[in-house]
């Protein structure tokens, strides 16, 4: 599963909602963080890796360390997402993720399209592997790292 | 479309990131709303309403009027939910939904199931038609009203 | 204390931001929850209650039950509240709350005024005590109930 | 006022609710960027500058168009922060903010303590100026550039 596994782009579908948005009618910046620790998720679901069930078994999290966003155009209620993840590098306590928010390309459902297809929203997230107790690095579980291989 | 679509229970799945939750390490209560608006989205979404566009095209929104929630037990990170929506009454200005959160039936996935059945969260939430520049109740439009009848 | 501290109504200053509202141009309904929970911690805490320490100190934290909110006229960005907090009733296992939010009276600062004194917002909120590794209902400690009684 | 105003370090007071925090029982890395804006926004408010006003008489917004974080240890419920804002340059569309969060000196309050000075977490914010109607980027008016000057 290595190369594949680590190489593709995973992308997660998402939906705009109230929540979502600001006063400015558009979706308030901070959130495309939460967006893309969806996708994050999402992509470790898909490898076999759940969180919750990790922590039970290890006692350990992941934790988000260091965060890179440069926000292109904005995205509205309703507007239907392509959100991204890929792994950029993977250390012993530590992954580095490059991610993007995108309009669903035109036709793609009944919502909004996207003719141009750029990024609305693009990063680079560093998340780190620590000890839930004491929220000191640790060195991730070898199985992990066997998978993002 | 009347009978059928006003008196179905519309389902989203839906699952719990850590966004969601709290250091209870539970789904903070507040967030349920969000859940419950996001199925109502989707229920709209499924008779062919689409907030955004009714917006831009009669110049009204729904805003919730009242709200009220019992919470019977908590969900945590990674569990994998139902949220319901049902059309309780539909008036000239605004709309009544009952709505739950449940886990997910054992077995529908990989992940949380639920041996019990029985609603984590229930609530009823009243949402009126006002007009977005004034904030002001208005009538909703008639063809919303009839595809709710 | 038991008297004053329990019978008055205690209030919270708090100003509107961004991340407050949704693209209505209004704060979103789910965040009163949030404001009517800050009150309800300063409450406490203006009576000596800190929860991250008693959860330290008891295993247990306050977890919210039930929630009624009426929503009667939007807040906007910048808005000047007054977010209040009064005990209604204490029973060993549970507090219930009757709150509101209201912009802060005319004069009051720089922002917003208030021409009517009515409230934009309000609701009751029942919490309980549970022991926090088993989310279950659990007596509150003693020297709490002491406080509010 | 230009000189003092726009070098000086605006702090601002801010306390850690249960609605920042999420399971890893620490504060939502993404909710850093909200106690930043609040501390941007007060910092303008400090200097005459009211956004929702300002809007109303320009038809303008600011807008986040960028943002680099390291988040070095967390925050926990009921801590006590100080969210600094200092403008490190101003255009004539946009602004580029250093900002960090730390906890409140030993003794400041009867919270959380500092031993060590080091900020929790800082970092960069771009925010540009924008027609709210179009979201395309403006001219700051110049009284504001003045203020800021």
């Amino acid at each position: 599963m290595s190369l594949t596994a680590r190489n593709r782009v995973f992308e997660l579908p998402l939906r705009v909602y109230w929540e979502d948005t600001d006063a400015g009618g558009i979706v308030f910046y901070a959130n495309y963080l939460k967006f893309f620790e969806r996708a994050r998720t999402e992509w470790l679901r898909s490898l076999g890796v759940h969180q919750q069930a990790l922590r039970e078994a290890t006692g350990g999290i992941f934790v988000v360390s260091e965060t890179s966003v440069r926000y292109h155009r904005p995205a509205r209620l309703d507007d239907d997402l392509r959100v991204s993840a890929a792994l950029q590098s993977a250390g012993r306590a530590s992954l580095t993720f490059v991610q993007q928010a995108r309009l669903a390309p035109a036709g793609a459902t009944d919502g909004a399209t996207d003719d141009t297809g750029e990024p609305l929203c693009e990063g680079t997230i560093r998340v780190g592997w620590v000890d839930a107790a004491t929220m000191r690095p640790a060195r991730m579980p070898p199985h992990i790292l066997e998978i993002l291989k």
